[in-house]
């Protein structure tokens, strides 16, 4: 379903729904039990919402689809990541928490090494330190100077930073300076489309200062920049969906994300027990709480299942504090999985629970990948489809049709 | 998912996948012992697949839609058979194995009666034999000249054959000439756009041509064309998924299919173990195989129950060739069903399993219609997701977005 339609049927209501996302929940099991992180967890107070709600497992982006962090949440949130694409610019500025405003256009930066000729020696520069990289960007966000822009540049990790663009008229239609080979010349701006000369302009004259200052920067010394994009505009949950929503998350990329939509993030300590803290005292001031458990995936991306699991059990005993504010609609799913066993983000359908008063139980009575097959939402359902179905669970839409 | 989006994720890899369709595999549960062919059948190889891997069942066009080859092969190859569809000459075409090259225009031709005034008396010719077929067919060969153009008169079967015509600038947005009722003169070659003016021409020289020819061969005196068609320019399987790809099939249709999506056809055997073979004796050479078992279908198109049983477990017997060649995904399914109560194509969804070691198992631990039901790739998927999936099991995609 399009955005467009679910809004013209949300509905005012005083209901209120929570989010749970625990990032990289889904996994594979392992030979010694033949159990997934979530099955072998001892999770009772999940179980028990299970048992009471409707189960299955969602698809982020689609079928075969690895999700980033940015498409996953994404799709959980109701907005298509096909239709709606985060540039890399955009997502790195999000990493590291930088406050893109509407119309700004942010690239993702390398630090490079060039010979007396100007060709390319290493695209990453050595992987120079993240310190040497701040001393850089330090240097270049004082020197540079381009009339009528403001010029951002931030450290991202080792040889990696992101370069922002704010002013008027700016137009992240620009191809990528890169070469993606040694031997080469760094390109200069161009354009994909006619709209983006004028930043082109912009950015060929960032390039040439940034030269002149880096020259006696061996390694480092000239830069590339690729995924030139623009903030984007869409439609917020408060316009599409008409609720008040907050974001409860203590990492840059999970906030950024967040924003993007249009959800107030709120302050938080970075904790499981902090972060439901946050949510008890911020219960009466919003619709819709996204609170978002880091974790569960930096555990599965360092293959540590049993870390994993530990925090798995964790957030399970923060549950009943939510059962205590007696929300009208509880998910409980993830971005997307990250099995312990392949140490990355996976294609893996991730387990969902849905608990309402409203919703039709079916006959999972844990929460696991398996056990979520035969769950009334399907075993292999698009995400987007969770918030409409958070909405309805809600009383927030209308009927359709007389 | 669109091809194009796909497209940009596919990675390279070193792994190799195996799609085993065995045409119309699924079935009907007969009186007797209530279970289908497929859940009759003796196949341990296969349900220990299927225990191992993860299963469900698919619709290769969509729900309600009996599926003809052609359609059926394209949805389990990937591409949806409703943007994806072919014309009906260009399916007759690859029916007798003619070699269409891009730009042909190909339409299927009955041999009809006509009276004195030039009005039908009957569509089929009284259903002519096929060797008389065959002499009108070599007569209109040698006898038909159309100055600048090709023309290719093939004998199918009966009162039916195939035209080609090869050349420039030709186009197959052309009506038919079968008015599709007696009494009527066959119209001349109308065109539906005005690009097919030319081949219009082209086609009434061939139809002028075909009436002085004819005339004297009552009661196959004239001939009415149908389904005017163009070989299609899709994208190829290398071009979308990044894969070389072979097939491996005995008759005609198959092998044209493939053709189309530029899979590599390779000589082979038409027994199941010659096929099989011919799998072995290419192992190096591919990254993807597609091997097709024909009989299961013919079986159940003739309602032999037994046969079709016997088929599978032929198949079955051959599965540890296949598994000895250690392939990094395998998928069985078919190309729809055909269950032998019915003595036809059917629009039952088709029992399908997806075996690798990156797979997330199910408890399915047989393979049958009513075991996969509760599989994790659901009771009724798209046929189309099957590729991706294997693709991401195969380690061949990328993670979109950071």
């Amino acid at each position: 379903m399009e955005l467009d339609f679910i809004r013209k049927l949300v509905k005012p209501a005083k209901t209120k729904i929570v989010l749970l996302i625990m990032d990289g929940i889904g996994g594979l099991p392992r030979e010694l039990d033949n159990l997934t992180e979530l099955e072998g967890a001892n999770t009772p107070n999940l179980d028990m919402l299970a048992k009471k709600g409707i189960c299955g497992l969602q698809q982020p982006v689609g079928p075969g689809i690895t999700p980033g962090s940015g498409p996953g949440h994404l799709g959980v949130f109701g907005y298509d990541p096909v239709k709606y694409q985060v540039g890399r610019g955009v997502l790195a500025a999000l990493g590291i928490g930088f406050d893109l405003q509407s119309g700004d256009v942010a690239a993702r930066g390398n630090f490079c090494t060039i010979d007396e000729n100007g060709n390319i020696t290493d695209r990453r520069a050595g992987r120079i330190a993240t310190e040497f990289n701040q001393k850089l960007c330090k240097l270049l966000q004082e020197k540079i100077n381009i009339p009528g822009v403001d010029v951002f540049v931030k450290t991202v990790k080792e040889h990696r930073f992101l370069l922002v663009l704010r002013g008027r008229n700016l137009s992240g239609e620009i191809l990528d300076t890169d070469p993606q080979e040694t031997g080469k010349k760094p390109f200069s701006a161009r354009v994909k489309k006619d709209e983006a000369n004028h930043t082109a302009e912009l950015v060929d004259n960032f390039l040439d200062q940034a030269r002149q200052i880096l020259q006696n920067e061996h390694p480092a010394n000239m830069v590339l920049l690729r995924g030139f994009s623009e903030r984007p505009n869409w439609p917020t949950y408060e316009e599409v969906f008409g609720i008040k929503s907050a974001a409860i998350a203590a990492y840059p990329m999970y906030k950024g994300v967040a924003k993007l939509i249009g959800m107030n993030v709120l302050e938080t300590g970075s904790t499981i027990e902090e972060e439901f803290s946050t949510l008890e005292d911020n219960w009466n001031d919003y619709d819709f709480f996204y609170l978002h458990v880091k974790k569960t995936d930096s555990a599965g991306e360092d293959g540590d299942f049993d870390r994993k699991v530990s925090i798995i059990e964790k957030t399970d005993k923060e549950i009943p504090r939510l059962l205590d504010l007696n929300p009208d609609v509880i998910i409980v799913t993830g971005d997307h999985s990250t099995p312990a066993l392949m140490k990355a983000h996976s294609w893996h359908p991730v387990p969902t629970l849905l608990f309402s008063k409203n919703c039709r139980p079916d006959k999972v009575d844990s929460f696991g990948e398996r056990a979520c097959i035969t769950g009334g939402l399907g075993p292999r359902f698009p995400a987007v489809d969770l918030i409409p179905l958070a909405l309805a669970n809600a009383e927030r839409i209308e009927k359709f049709g007389a």
